[in-house]
């Protein structure tokens, strides 16, 4: 045995460079029961890999995170970049079985999870990424024993907690949980028991197949998954051509109704704050179409205190070495919170299209990953606000030239702009299937005229206003319910 | 007076984008009473300005970042990008004074967190930061109305915090808590206070030193402090060329050495978690002088959850674009935590300048920066181990060769190595002058010989071993005393 875990453990240190090299990244969740021994089966794995090509992740289920950021959060925030790998020491198996044995989630909630598992499992697949899922099992006797054995020694004891001891009594319950959880959660990547009763043999199975996934994906090269579209209900969207650009605003009214909506936006961000709502503001839109003068409407009646503007610009290389949706996840409010993307993740889908920056299956899937994607923020609770800013070419040339021509404004206009107006053309074609692809129920695409730069502003205040009042109400209601 | 603010709004706006091309970082720091208009004074200067080059930061002071990190910690990781705003809402200022006169910091601590201020204060002035630090004034009388007004509407009631009534109760103490604190803290960068009575005088007034700030920073170019030597109690080093490179170990005493030291690590590792003492441990050295295989050996008992290490490559653009510690800074372990860096903060003053990725000025002046960022570490609590895997030309030539016939190992040895290599004269000069420099008394360096790689593993495992024993003697006398 010894000689074949020696024997395992020099073919993985070959394989982790050959991975390094394919830049394939690599994530391994352990999971099992309390006392298992999930720790000491992760240190016997890594024990004589670089470290500088992995690392190991408690996902930090603190209250802080569970309660003000969405349930994938603390993985999806953790995956690793390309060609390094990621040891998750327990992960979204025991955050949704003892949830749910324990009542702290609903069944409702607990469907939402399972679904969201494996989307996120799926994504991650399709990006290239190797998921490895091992189950560590030790029956109800061997549990018991090694508790006590821990609680009898002073310097270990304090490892048992009342939460261990709970499962140890309910172990026929949680069996069954972590058995349900299992079936419903092989799509995309295969759960692997091992039996933890046998710590030796745990250890040279979980190598064998962490050589062996390697291997397979060193023979079939990095896996880039098919697009697919799920049935998302969708709102049904006009074609950018078809918009009418005419609607204006007089001065006064525009003044009165900039007043009015700013104030009651302060009102509603105190609301939000207080009842901790999540809102996630998006603005994709021409150059030169009033992005950022509509913005600062938005901004200017918040506390400063509870919103972010994410200016979006290329990624860098530590963003570009991980699934293209981490550097937003990253970038999420915490629940009371405003984030304003100023351009998002729709890049895949426009300029990353366009510019040949990812391959056509990439950005083909991504309108499904996306929807997918803001559905769980909207699970979680969030407000999604998606907003095209919508111009015409006249419109644009006239602000390019009028920026050109103005030097405070200079800053604002650079060759690149140029270049992409003469991709017009082919940017509405992908806008517009943008827009048809991506306007869900959940989270639609609002396209705001901004001929008139003040209309615009208004219409996008009206929409923000409407849609916090709406879930202010929805919160309100909820908690008279509960 | 609104003509005023006006006017002043719109030279800020043009300054800003001054700012932005000379990429000088901001940061202005709101400092204040409660209920004096912190927060509104923000939202005041930042309502025209462009959300793209500017954000606003709560300090999370949260109990758990409190507990778990540095002083410095919130305000360190939270410094802007070159050419971006950063307003804080709060930050030492409030957490020393509010701190010594609740009692939760002794007065030596005080004395260190105000130490480590004006270090902090200085070392971003001299990287070309401008902070304008501000102080919202209000008489006793005022704040206790506005208070009142506060409670008495069902809206803002909670808005008012019991530390707030308390300092109403206090107002004596807390004013010249803080007057001692401002003309303890004036040395890199001036307090300016405000009349928080006069709402909008105060803006006016914010306004007026933002611009001006600005204005002088763009006259006088980004500034690039003088390099300078405090008095830190230096341990001797010898050069490199003295160091005796002989000693080796024999395999049996190898084995059984490695076996006790990482059992003991282990076990010191335990209680390192319980007592929540942050190690730090640092790694420099030649090219192929057995950094990874040192670490391995480090890493391998230790953990998997209570350990991290960091490779160090270069830096990536969000990380060039601010003060050089700072990706260090995020990087930190939180307390009962360790973390091993594969290089460190060391590149400032040896690849950067070497290869003139920073003036002088900034090389010269980090030796001394790095003892300031190193000691507010000790202060905190952190073991600091710094090691030099130092070995001779010879034994490097030799081990590039075999590198380089191996072909398992060939992806270890690249041109660069070889360019390196050639350097190996200006390298040594660099090195001793850093051993020299910066081997103080609470973060020494340890130069291991390492041409007997298995002797150098040996010899970094007895001083980390030592070392931790001697944290975890002194936090256990400290709680017994306690």
């Amino acid at each position: 045995m010894a000689e074949e875990v020696r024997d395992l453990r020099e073919q993985l240190i070959a394989k982790v460079q050959k991975i390094r090299e394919a830049k394939i990244p690599i994530l391994v969740l352990v999971e099992g029961w309390a006392a298992a021994g999930k720790g000491s089966l992760i240190k016997e794995l890594i024990s004589e890999l670089d470290p500088r090509f992995f690392n190991v992740v408690s996902p930090a289920i603190t209250p802080e995170t569970e309660a003000r950021y969405p349930f994938l959060y603390p993985y999806a925030t953790a995956i690793p970049e390309n060609g390094k790998i990621v040891f998750l020491d327990s992960g979204w198996m025991e955050n949704c079985v003892r949830k749910i044995l324990s009542h702290e989630i609903t069944r409702p909630e607990y469907r939402r999870r399972v679904r969201q598992v494996n989307e996120f499992e799926r994504q991650l697949r399709d990006a290239g990424y190797l998921v490895l899922k091992l189950f560590l099992d030790i029956d109800r006797k061997e549990q018991r024993e090694r508790l006590t054995q821990l609680l009898e020694d002073p310097n270990t004891e304090w490892r048992v907690t009342e939460d261990d001891l709970w499962q140890q009594r309910e172990y026929k319950r949680f069996q069954e949980g972590y058995q349900q959880f299992m079936q419903e959660t092989e799509a995309a990547a295969p759960w692997h028991t091992l039996d933890g009763d046998k710590r030796k043999a745990a250890v040279s199975a979980a190598l064998q197949l962490l050589v062996e996934t390697m291997d397979h994906a060193l023979q079939t090269g990095k896996y880039n998954g098919e697009p697919f579209a799920e049935e998302f209900p969708l709102r049904k969207m006009p074609k950018l051509a078809e918009v009418d650009l005419s609607p204006t605003i007089e001065d006064e009214e525009y003044r009165k109704e900039l007043k009015k909506l700013q104030s009651r936006l302060s009102e509603l961000h105190n609301i939000i704050y207080r009842k901790k709502i999540p809102v996630v503001i998006c603005y994709e839109g021409w150059d030169a179409a009033g992005k950022g003068g509509n913005i600062r409407r938005v901004a200017y009646p918040l506390d400063p205190r509870g919103f972010d503007v994410m200016p979006i610009a290329s990624p860098e290389p530590h963003e570009l070495a991980r699934q293209y949706l981490w550097r937003f996840w990253t970038r999420l409010p915490r629940s009371g919170h405003i984030t304003i993307f100023d351009r998002t993740w729709y890049g895949r889908v426009m300029v990353e299209r366009l510019e040949g920056f990812c391959t056509e299956k990439d950005w083909q899937r991504a309108y499904n990953e996306i929807n997918e994607f803001e559905r769980q923020l909207t699970d979680w609770g969030a407000v999604v606000l998606k907003f095209w800013i919508h111009i015409d070419q006249d419109t644009q040339l006239a602000r390019f030239t009028d920026r050109q021509n103005t030097p405070e404004k200079q800053w604002k206009i650079t060759e690149e702009d140029w270049r992409n107006r003469e991709k017009w053309p082919q940017y509405e074609v992908a806008v517009d299937e943008m827009l048809q692809k991506t306007s869900t129920e959940n989270a639609p695409w609002h396209i705001i005229e901004s001929n008139d730069k003040k209309y615009a502003r208004i219409r996008a205040l009206k929409i923000i206003v409407k849609a916090l009042e709406k879930a202010c109400e929805e919160q309100i209601g909820r908690e008279m319910e509960g």
